[in-house]
């Protein structure tokens, strides 16, 4: 925890916080911080600054807090990605968040197995959480919006097409020959595929409203690796 | 699984291979493969090619292999990395052997905690069985080298500068002003601290030999988030 993220329902007086449950823990724990201790703290979808602890209680901890800073620049970068089977979505949501993307659109495909899409997962309360862990990991504060979207040729077709006007896009395929291009200057949507890629038909989908197929080389990555790669490759 | 990786072993003549346990389970339950079926095999450090199901029993499958391709070329990238904490170090070393990384020196740092070092992960079989996983992912033969130095000062002083000869060498540290160069064409050796980094003397002694500190930007990533995005960064 790189910084510590507050919710509004935090303050309880102007610049005072109290916390208890998973951060009290955190804090006590893994910084094992004390009273006079200064931690760096971020409210929700705003500033970034710093906390005093003031007293740590057994079931609570005050601060007093003071921000300054804003959160660093998102990334230009709309993300649109097949569920990945539960335990790596939890990852892929929080690195995604952990490095500045706002906006994802977690969709269907082919070869996304119907049972993911039951998992407790996919709920909007887990899927906060991982974004939350991901922004106490890098020091960020702005919380992506996450859309779900069951059905993958209405999204494509119908709603997509309004989401890449005036930015690149381009999807993950293994079998495409165009390496990722580097240092794209305008806005990027990326769509990356469930294990095993998009279908051909799924590919042809997306090429149809514009979208490029890019490869990552000769190598199948995972996709919490194939991630940060494009993102590092895409983005100047 | 986009490749099943073979082991010399499981030759039981010229071009046949008898698989059994996790492989067996995997074409089986994952793959669900029957006679005639052909996948995608290859070598331990050897070729790639294909097999065709013999036949399957209740405890092994028969294959006839042919192989025909080289792997893909390695990265020219060797990596110097702090010990993760044990669910991450698995991680990580598969990631790091999928990506076509060779050579990986796993060392010790001021902030790792001593008992990540009495894991049973950090046995030779374990950090074998990473890196299967990872080139069975993505589709390579070529296992890295691993070894582990459980002091910093004698590693970085005395040994790794030999290994950084007509390389250049970066270090990731967070409190560097100095992005990742893109598109380095020399080989690159590239050291990533633990959650929380180096310390200000570690980094000092990565700069008495060559290293150059790089940040990643503002945010702090995870290891496994930040290996994918150095390499796609630094490589051309």
């Amino acid at each position: 925890m790189n910084l510590v993220l507050l919710e509004p329902d935090d303050f309880v007086e102007g610049d005072r916080v109290r916390l208890h449950g998973r951060r009290l823990e955190h804090i006590r724990s893994i910084h094992r911080a004390s009273p006079g201790d200064e931690l760096r703290v971020g409210v929700v979808n705003g500033k970034i600054g710093r906390a005093r602890i003031e007293s740590i209680q057994k079931d609570f901890l005050e601060m007093h807090v003071s921000l300054e800073t804003d959160p660093p620049p998102p990334l230009p970068l709309h993300l649109v990605l097949a569920l990945p089977r539960p335990k790596v979505l939890n990852r892929t949501i929080a690195a995604a968040a952990s490095m500045g993307i706002r906006e994802i659109d977690l969709i269907h495909a082919w070869r996304v197995e119907k049972a993911y899409w039951t998992s407790p997962r996919v709920s909007d309360a887990n899927l906060r959480t991982q974004c939350v862990l991901g922004l106490e990991q890098s020091g960020d504060t702005m919380l992506p919006t996450i859309r779900v979207h069951r059905l993958f040729t209405p999204f494509v077709r119908y709603e997509l097409p309004g989401r890449i006007e005036g930015r690149r896009a381009f999807v993950a395929h293994p079998e495409s020959e165009t390496p990722a291009p580097r240092g794209v200057v305008e806005p990027v949507v990326l769509a990356i595929g469930p294990e095993g890629g998009f279908i051909e038909k799924e590919i042809d989908t997306f090429r149809a409203i514009g979208f490029t197929p890019i490869s990552v080389g000769r190598r199948i990555l995972r996709v919490e690796t194939a991630l940060p790669y494009l993102i590092a490759r895409l983005l100047p």
